[in-house]
């Protein structure tokens, strides 16, 4: 509450599912928790009544047919609140209006104080509970990997793969996905978010596999990128160059470094060799109730890593199709013709007060070629 | 346009991914579509420059490093718009906020104009290319519906019967599914929304699947109940009480039928059978590039169906554990003691000049004792 004093304000109000989730345990999918000094609620409606007692642990649930956000503004102003911080980011316009009309005239106008992240925060730090969780999805994420290698073959198709990827996902426990499987094979690997499609696997080139499962709420994410067939030389440079970033950018991690530096930690190897224009996105980002938190692992990130953030490594080099007219810089002038192509390599890694614990480490890194 | 100019606005913008989608074929996660006059022009960043400029045929490209709509505000107040439409229910408190800064200081305060689902409205009634889309997505719900029987046998974990039903998705060309899989078997069936859990298939109860999948960007939507082992008098009249009622809802969909006459259809037919009370949610709602679209088929709803909408009919009657103590009066006085059970079955409707057309009836609706 500290966050919502230093915002001019005397409440919180929290509608974001996952935010809800975090604060009060309930997992439905209308609820708006209000936290007025020591004080909380939980608002849903009658749908959820049962849930809503068995899962919201130690919190006042005050079930009604009416919208829980409605509710829970009408309970703060009849609580003689008069500033409540809200999320200007999870709150649309229409039901900012909607609950304005719920307020009485004399304070509506000067009731919310628009803030951002302000329980995103919270959840950057994960933990004991959410970290068992964290591994436990980590963990069934490098099983669903191993298993799935042996359908990785020339001829199968992209979906295929996430098929039998998303079957084992289930069948170990998961609740879901946490986001759409992908699946980039060939010159699709040149697409760093290549979604599975109906395209068949090469005799020769990347499969790119990014994948991750819900356990238990929380969210993992892994990449991995194997080889079909015998590899150019120029193939095989450019995983081995994305493997020492990724790995450079592991050993960075440690409480008090900056998210820039783990970024930098990655960039800088990929710069050495030639690479930098390919590495086109950012190292990493947090995961947890969400497949994307804070913190964000890019160029120039001040926020300070804390022991109990959960963050993805995940540099990766994407090539477009080359001429073989000479001239590129990269990988120190070797440059050839040759068709598109991309590798990503990526783990999920808890910061510990000794540095970084992959939680994905059960999946081997090293190259592949099947 | 028509409904822009009602509002009092001269321009719209979009920003709502689905809708985007729809006004201008572009499927990237960040985009936004401005719209003056009879021109139009769709804004996203340099992650989508080839992908944009493929999907968004016949439609002006612009690609830029600010955010979409921030683009798309400036574009639209340099070509001398003064009122711009928006819809306030996809828009957060920050994006307005941003967007009103990106605007010239003469004209922010009156810029916007609050709309609601005026691109929603379009999109509820459908296209050729959009039914035939539709055809496909509902016809593979249907055939891995009749290839998932065979793993709906007591012992059989829920989990493990969604696993095969996504698993036979993916292979037969589905994108996605098209929301979280419901298998809820046993006294779990009494949950409208029982997400697949690791719980066993019973010997004798119900197993209700509610699934759709994702062809083409557009969803599908099925439910189907069927009964392991021999079933109770009683189970077997709830069953064929919601099968009449979803029956009656069908048989009243045509165009010009006010949604809540398709809703008190099927009501009817429920309190006749003295289920009223375990009919506890709405009949339907349209479908199509979202799992819940307009219209609304609820209780009272004004709102007329119109050749080409694509709505759900899924009545459902969930009843909770009874106890022997008499007088209750569902189902004409026969009720007993027994274990919390459930039925819902759904199909998806086209609604055509000639009344509605099933696009599910691949799979029967027929009582199964399995």
């Amino acid at each position: 509450m500290r966050a919502v004093e230093a915002a001019g304000a005397e409440a919180l109000l929290v509608t974001h599912g996952p935010d809800v989730r975090y604060l009060s345990g309930f997992t439905g999918s209308s609820g708006a928790v209000a936290m007025v000094g020591g004080r909380s609620a939980l608002f849903t409606d009658g749908r959820y009544t049962t849930q809503a007692k068995a899962e919201a642990e130690g919190v006042r649930v005050v079930i009604d047919k009416r919208a829980p956000a409605v509710q829970a503004v009408e309970w703060m102003a009849a609580a003689g609140v008069t500033r409540c911080a809200f999320d200007a980011g999870q709150t649309t316009v229409a039901a900012m209006e909607t609950m304005k009309k719920a307020l009485p005239a004399g304070v509506r106008r000067s009731f919310f104080v628009a803030g951002s992240g302000l329980v995103a925060r919270l959840r950057e730090v994960k933990d004991e509970d959410e970290i068992a969780r964290m591994k436990r999805a980590a963990e069934l994420g490098c099983r669903m990997f191993e298993a799935v290698l042996e359908f990785v073959v020339p001829g199968a198709t992209e979906v295929e793969v996430a098929a039998e990827l998303e079957y084992r996902a289930r069948m170990g426990g998961a609740e879901a996905m946490s986001f759409e499987t992908i699946v980039a094979s060939g010159e699709r690997s040149a697409l760093p978010h290549g979604r599975a499609t109906g395209a068949k696997l090469p005799k020769r080139g990347f499969v790119t596999m990014d994948f991750g499962v819900v356990v238990d709420g929380y969210c993992s994410d892994m990449t991995r990128t194997v080889h079909l067939g015998r590899a150019t030389d120029e193939a095989w440079d450019v995983y081995h160059s994305v493997l020492e970033a990724q790995e450079a950018a592991v050993a960075a991690i440690a409480p008090g470094v900056r998210c820039g530096e783990v970024d930098e930690a990655a960039r800088a190897v990929l710069r050495r060799a030639g690479l930098e224009k390919e590495f086109s996105h950012s190292t990493g980002h947090g995961v947890g109730l969400e497949i994307h938190e804070g913190p964000r692992i890019a160029a120039k990130q001040e926020q300070v890593l804390k022991q109990g953030m959960v963050i993805t490594v995940e540099p990766g080099a994407y090539l477009a199709t080359r001429t073989a007219v000479g001239g590129g810089k990269a990988l120190g002038g070797t440059k050839r013709s040759g068709g598109a192509f991309g590798v990503r390599i990526e783990d999920m890694v808890l910061v510990t007060e000794g540095g970084g614990e992959v939680l994905t480490s059960a999946s081997p890194k090293v190259w592949m070629e099947l």
